[in-house]
């Protein structure tokens, strides 16, 4: 079945609240970019990328310029056959870094349009194994005072979250202590409470770090240093004595081999968005499973339900839509807990075209 | 010295003989990005990164959209500071790929600025090892006939080289061994001649082809295999029996590291349009002196020249320049197999704006 168009488009979307992470700053907007895949038989598969601050502009010429003219007439079928066109066209200003951002967009689009061929929905396209995935509430929330943090839980858990995720990465340790402290007295105990660091620290500030929370019974501790420190991770883990994660700036399949090779991490966590789209998660998942460490996520859950729904070693999934959920016509709902994947085929999701033009960058 | 005007310009430029590689295929022009930076004194430093195929458009993008803005009325003098700002700033679309190229392009400026102003040529302001440098013809000639080949090498001789690399990767690896074994017969015993797989291969078929190239005495093969296998290079050094050099595909300095601490090459070969620049490229070449290993070049031989000259554990320079000589004012001469860094201030590159111009993309 030919490809017959690929549109993309780049839109700027104002967050609702402005948010913070320890090595991000203040983030007031985020960069959304499409690509829609039109097929002969004028079905049209939908993927999506974003980035926060700077990239979405050259993400946008990357897939204009040089995906687009290379795939009309393609057979849209034969996605491993594009992926490997796609990396070596883009390899040498590729390997990693934003040409992944742009074929990660493509690839979904490319999955969405094979399913939504064969009549299925992705989570049984891809293997079928649990729509119902557990979900937990990702808060970007470093710089918000305590009682905005505590707020911020209420409305979550009032929302059907029960699994929660804040940052971490203050100037002092004691004070992301207290913190943690606090929510976990706040949620009372089992309640499953995660901590993010966002590559703040050294590896040793890592593991000085991971021992001040042990008791706390964290679920992880996510991406403790930078995401090159495969070694790094690994001695975190061992001698930090709290579960780690990490995974949302890691780009290639070969990225995720080191880190898994290194048992540099108790869960993985790949970005679908960012990794290489469906075609890499999915590898990601399945080396992961030969492995015995489960998956979690990272953004584009309307996307990653799907995915995680697919796996037998799904872990949980994160929620936060930085507000496109306002742009998506039946965005994902969290109930008890967990959240769903549907039965439309593809991914389903729809977008509010009119909506986004407003925000065109 | 606040930096008061940055300019990014692309040019898109016709190679004077269509070249062709194991992995990249045909190529008929090659994409130029440019950076021009200016302080307050009026002084301008000149960067630049080149891409073959895909990717131009996009770091030309990064370049104008997400760096220059954030550069006018820095200090230009701190360029560590300003590295880690713009790594950071590109880090959720960047760690690798296309953002380094437009960061390489950048920090050359920025080094070409700083030794301007301080009067000296690079290869002083650097560390001022030896600006005579050994430089080797590099040939991109994978499918060339073997007449042509011949005839290339005897025009390379002629015009002062003393050492030669051609490409292999062919779909049989009887037609490599035949090339080389013509090649080593025209240029005799002791003539420096290396060979140049660009990743093609597996890492056994790797072995296999370095055990079958052993009587022609390499230098070295050259990317064997995929840049992300750092294992695998180890496997292919030790096996096969013929120092191995990679490197142009590697975009980080932990990409570099990773290379080093797995033993995986006997050359290391950082390019510093798509390494970081500058910055990254002092640094790996300080890393593989501390493990006593020589540092060999790819492409950008005008820029090369300095950096080679500046460290004490240089090896070859390579030059192959595209054709970008019909644009710079005095380009880099061979004589005797060897290359010198000039004396003027920075590197020392006037491209002339006004024949680059007939070609901007």
């Amino acid at each position: 079945m030919p490809i017959t168009r690929v549109q993309t488009d780049h839109f700027s979307i104002p967050l609702p609240v402005v948010l913070s992470d320890a090595m991000h700053g203040e983030m007031p907007s985020f960069e959304l970019v499409t690509a829609r895949i039109a097929d002969e038989d004028g079905r049209e598969g939908l993927g999506y990328t974003y980035v926060l601050g700077a990239g979405a502009r050259a993400i946008h010429a990357v897939i204009e310029g040089d995906i687009a003219p290379v795939l009309v007439g393609r057979d849209a079928d034969r996605i491993e056959a594009t992926w490997k066109m796609l990396w070596w066209r883009l390899h040498y200003a590729g390997r990693g870094g934003l040409a992944m951002h742009a074929l990660s967009a493509v690839d979904i689009a490319l999955w969405d349009l094979v399913a939504q061929r064969t009549g299925l929905p992705l989570w049984r396209l891809l293997g079928g194994a649990d729509p119902r995935v557990a979900a937990y509430a990702g808060g970007i929330d470093l710089q918000f005072t305590l009682d905005a943090l505590l707020e911020q839980t209420d409305r979550n858990l009032a929302n059907g979250f029960r699994a929660i995720k804040m940052k971490v990465g203050r100037d002092v340790l004691g004070e992301d202590v207290e913190r943690v402290r606090a929510m976990r007295a706040h949620l009372g105990d089992d309640f499953p409470l995660m901590v993010d660091a966002n590559m703040r620290w050294t590896v040793d500030a890592a593991i000085r770090a991971a021992r001040a929370f042990r008791p706390f019974d964290l679920v992880w501790l996510e991406e403790p240093t930078i995401p090159e420190d495969f070694a790094g991770h690994a001695r975190i883990l061992a001698e930090g004595g709290v579960p780690v994660s990490a995974g949302e700036n890691l780009h290639t399949l070969h990225d995720f081999q080191h880190m898994l090779a290194a048992s540099g991490v108790s869960y993985i966590e790949p970005d679908v968005s960012n990794c290489g789209g469906i075609t890499v998660w999915m590898k990601v998942a399945h080396m992961a499973e030969a492995r015995n460490i489960p998956v979690t996520s990272h953004g584009v859950h309307d996307i990653h339900v799907h995915l995680l729904g697919a796996i037998p070693n799904a872990s949980f999934l994160e929620v936060h839509g930085f507000g496109l959920e306002r742009f998506i016509e039946h965005p994902l709902t969290v109930v008890d807990g967990h959240a769903t994947a549907g039965n439309a085929p593809g991914h389903g999701i729809r977008f509010d075209w009119d909506g986004l033009e407003h925000h065109r960058a």
